[in-house]
């Protein structure tokens, strides 16, 4: 804790300040930080990044990949877009040959993303997206409709506000590149076939591009087409995410009526020296690429986030999902993310806005809109330090490290569970508990005590306050139907989100969340539903 | 005809002689060759390439792969020596983590060969290559050992005369990479692992490569770590190969006593037409790189081989692989590679030597040595044109589309077959009749009434008069023993050959050769024989 904060600090009451916050476990900087800051190690504490645009040669794809290996190699995922590739039989004109299209391609991005997996310290983490109306997106759909093809990617559709118009009135959507339209598709076919995949496979995802770019602070000066694997973090690219988390569990105390309560108050004192550290980074981070390094200083942009959030408000009376959980967490992010952006602005006055500021411009963004009058006018007068501020990572690894809270915006996953460690003189078996249940001694309504509609109401509360993004998994119960599960997406998209990202146990892919209490996980695990006949059949 | 021959030819003259040979199919440039010269279209008349060293750091390896995708791009195959790849789990220190060796990175050209495959005209063709004395080596021989990886790749090991020691002294065998010894392994146990992965999937081949640098006739300025994908051009990086073959088969007549002869006089009368139109491929070529043009025109390597081999023996009365025909291939050869090599002398007197000729060194090599005296006296007054001239290569298609004449030096491979062929109004089924059936109403000795042994002192009787080496499937039939198998292999070595690859219709990997007459196919495909307890199993 100590490295990470002299590796932060600006002075020393910065670095007290900063030293106590990292020892208590009230900020959780993203692994990749904590793994890289102070350590002398040539790797980066950008936990991801987002590739260039490729561009449609073969030259382009290899300098591509060779870039990507260079950024994994230190330690970073990568997003891409495929979009820019022309699809599959498109003609190459000088060799009178054929494309094999932005699938195939993706296979050499895949294969080295696993030299880089099986070489390092951390597997290597890969997003690949493709817009809705590219030509090959039923490809891309089905790409990953088995156990064994694109194992190091996750992959996501780029939905457009005109696709989920077309799925709505039941036209038929065009297919297109470059302004050729290559196919027709019945858009509630392809919408259908995009369902149906993530029933099965829980991939691909679903991003809201419209909304990212709509309600994008950099909208005058960046386009975007990707996100980081997780999603929380659309980027442009070279666009890198620099994240971390405040733990909203502890900072539960006993109140003065004896009552289990957060202690507000101390999380906004504590976010300007939290801010301070992270706008450090950015400064004093290895950068693969001089590009990531040159996109990073000028936009500055960074994702501040929450974790034991379920924790933190089952503690003090509201269970998940509930409507008095849904009304506190959207007081508490419009407390952080405007005390947040306030410490940002305040940090420009000291240390100047990020380069491409442009005062008129990002204060006429829809999300900086969004905020308490304060905070813009905060903003008008000193500029802000950073593009962006705000993103909830699903923080798994830090979350567990900090005695086991529940993680980002999650419910708990489960009560207690084993776990298998890898130690110099053999494999241990652990037993972890919840630290709601350790701690508060509560025991917290778990992911599959939770219907889908929870998920998304919580989802969406808190995309709101979001000028990134959020990473949450909606679970999705045995009993849920094709047509309910589909109705999801349209809540999350509806409802205000830039993505939305479902698993079911029942599906197809099993075996990525497992609890050994009362988890999600049904007996037949081979288990699936036919979304067209909706009858259930186990292997 | 006339395309490719205007495109090759000096002047009139030559062209009349050029397209003449052409029409009568007595000479075939490789496919590519036909493909492309005169064509107009951005490829490559260059059958097959091989790979620059690759650099031992992800950037040299990513780089590595976009040059070799831009080479496939424009029709040519590709070699590689993998050998300079630190081993799995060797430190790379500057990251403080592992690398993941050789057979992990040969995933990404495998991936990046896979969408060339897919796009193209023409299947990719790759050839991967590990010194025998690599850390990696087990690893890669077994890498092939099922139905689904590494499918764009032939492998191969490059076996030392050191080890052949060891194996034959049962030693105990070092691992080691720059210098440093990783692993001692027992030889016999090694070997016994390479031939086992043989017996069963056909894959590894064995390319002796000590052998092929001590022949080489430019040993005194490069060296030899790879081949190209089918074997028969052993190349230094960059190096390339052209490719072209004489059609025994066309110049079979009947003489004056009425029985059927071959009319050597009139092949040694065409091989200075046909040597320097190959010559002019050189400087009239497309090539995907620079480097890869002035390696070639540094050298003007070439490889001049024959076809229709056993169709011409065995019409004039030798069976395929009996003394007779090993004795008149062998006076064949002589007479045609010395012809040859003296073709390029004299073209040197004209057009002058390759630019990197030394008299004394050239004469001073052992293949060389070997050439007849008044060959070497003629190279020693005028130099010579091209540093290699001789090649017998698979041939499949050419002599396919030239009526039919068994490939190469291989047997006659069945009587007739039934070809599928894509026609723009659906499939069409064509039978096709072997050519010695047809004109000369000889029934040749297949591939399965031969002993292992016949193929392999076929083998080496060619060998020995090809500067470059041999294309050759040594067929192994389901009586032979695995001491026997292995046995091949020594034989081959022994022999003088470069290299040695069998097949085993009764291996795991079946499928790839397919008669439906006598072929060398059996029933219960599946089925396997132990190396060790000799017991045949069948899935």
């Amino acid at each position: 804790m100590d490295r990470v904060a002299d590796a932060l600090a600006d002075d020393d009451l910065h670095f007290q300040n900063l030293a106590e916050l990292l020892s208590l476990q009230k900020f959780l900087p993203a692994g990749r930080v904590q793994a890289a800051m102070g350590s002398g190690r040539h790797v980066t504490p950008y936990n991801c990044y987002v590739a260039p645009t490729i561009p449609d040669t073969m030259d382009g794809i290899m300098d591509g990949a060779k870039f990507s290996a260079k950024t994994m190699k230190l330690g970073g995922g990568m997003g891409y877009d495929f979009s820019p590739l022309r699809p599959r039989y498109a003609t190459i004109r000088s060799l009178d040959s054929h494309s094999s299209g932005p699938v195939s391609f993706m296979g050499i991005f895949d294969a080295m993303c696993a030299t880089i997996s099986s070489a390092g310290h951390r597997r290597g983490a890969q997003m690949g997206m493709l817009r809705v109306d590219h030509p090959d997106i039923l490809e891309f759909v089905d790409a990953k409709a088995n156990h064994d093809t694109l194992t190091n990617f996750n992959l996501s559709v780029a939905v457009t506000d005109e696709f989920m118009t077309a799925v709505r009135n039941g036209d038929v959507f065009p297919l297109r590149f470059e302004g050729k339209v290559y196919n027709w598709v019945g858009a509630r076919y392809l919408w259908n076939k995009i369902m149906s995949a993530t029933w099965d496979w829980a991939e691909p995802g679903v991003v809201f591009i419209d909304r990212v770019n709509a309600m994008n602070n950099l909208w005058y000066c960046e386009t975007i087409a990707a996100t980081n694997p997780c999603a929380e973090q659309p980027l442009p690219p070279y666009g890198a995410c620099l994240l971390g988390s405040i733990n909203l569990a502890k900072y539960v105390e006993e109140g003065d009526e004896g009552h289990l309560v957060i202690r507000l108050r101390d999380i906004l004192e504590d976010i300007p020296t939290i801010v301070r550290a992270m706008d450090n980074v950015v400064d004093r981070a290895v950068y693969p690429h001089p590009e990531q390094e040159n996109e990073a200083k000028s936009k500055r942009r960074m994702g501040l986030g929450v974790t034991g959030v379920a924790n933190a408000l089952e503690a003090i009376g509201h269970p998940y999902g509930t409507v008095g959980f849904r009304r506190i967490l959207n007081e508490i992010l419009r407390a952080i993310t405007n005390e947040t952006y306030r410490a940002s602005a305040k940090l420009a006055r000291e240390k100047g806005p990020f380069p491409l500021f442009d005062r008129e411009k990002y204060l006429k963004s829809a999300f900086v809109q969004g905020l308490d009058k304060d905070t813009r006018e905060c903003i008008y007068l000193h500029g802000i330090r950073n593009s962006h501020l705000m993103s909830i990572a699903p923080t798994g690894t830090i979350s567990l490290a900090a005695d086991n809270v529940s993680s980002g915006i999650e419910p708990v996953f489960s009560h207690g569970f084993t776990r298998t460690i890898n130690m110099p003189d053999g494999l241990r078996e652990e037993h972890v508990d919840d630290y709601g249940v350790r701690v508060f001694d509560h025991y917290g309504r778990t992911a599959d005590k939770l219907t889908v509609q929870d998920h998304v109401d919580v989802l969406n509360v808190a995309a709101y306050w979001m000028d990134s993004s959020v990473s949450k998994t909606c679970n999705v119960g045995a009993d849920v139907t094709f047509q309910e599960f589909k109705d999801v997406y349209w809540k999350a998209y509806l409802g205000g989100s830039k993505g939305c990202t479902t698993y079911r146990a029942s599906g197809k892919r099993h075996g990525i969340l497992n609890a050994d209490e009362s988890g999600p996980v049904h007996e037949g695990s081979a288990c699936y539903i036919d979304p067209e006949t909706n009858t259930r059949t186990c292997e």
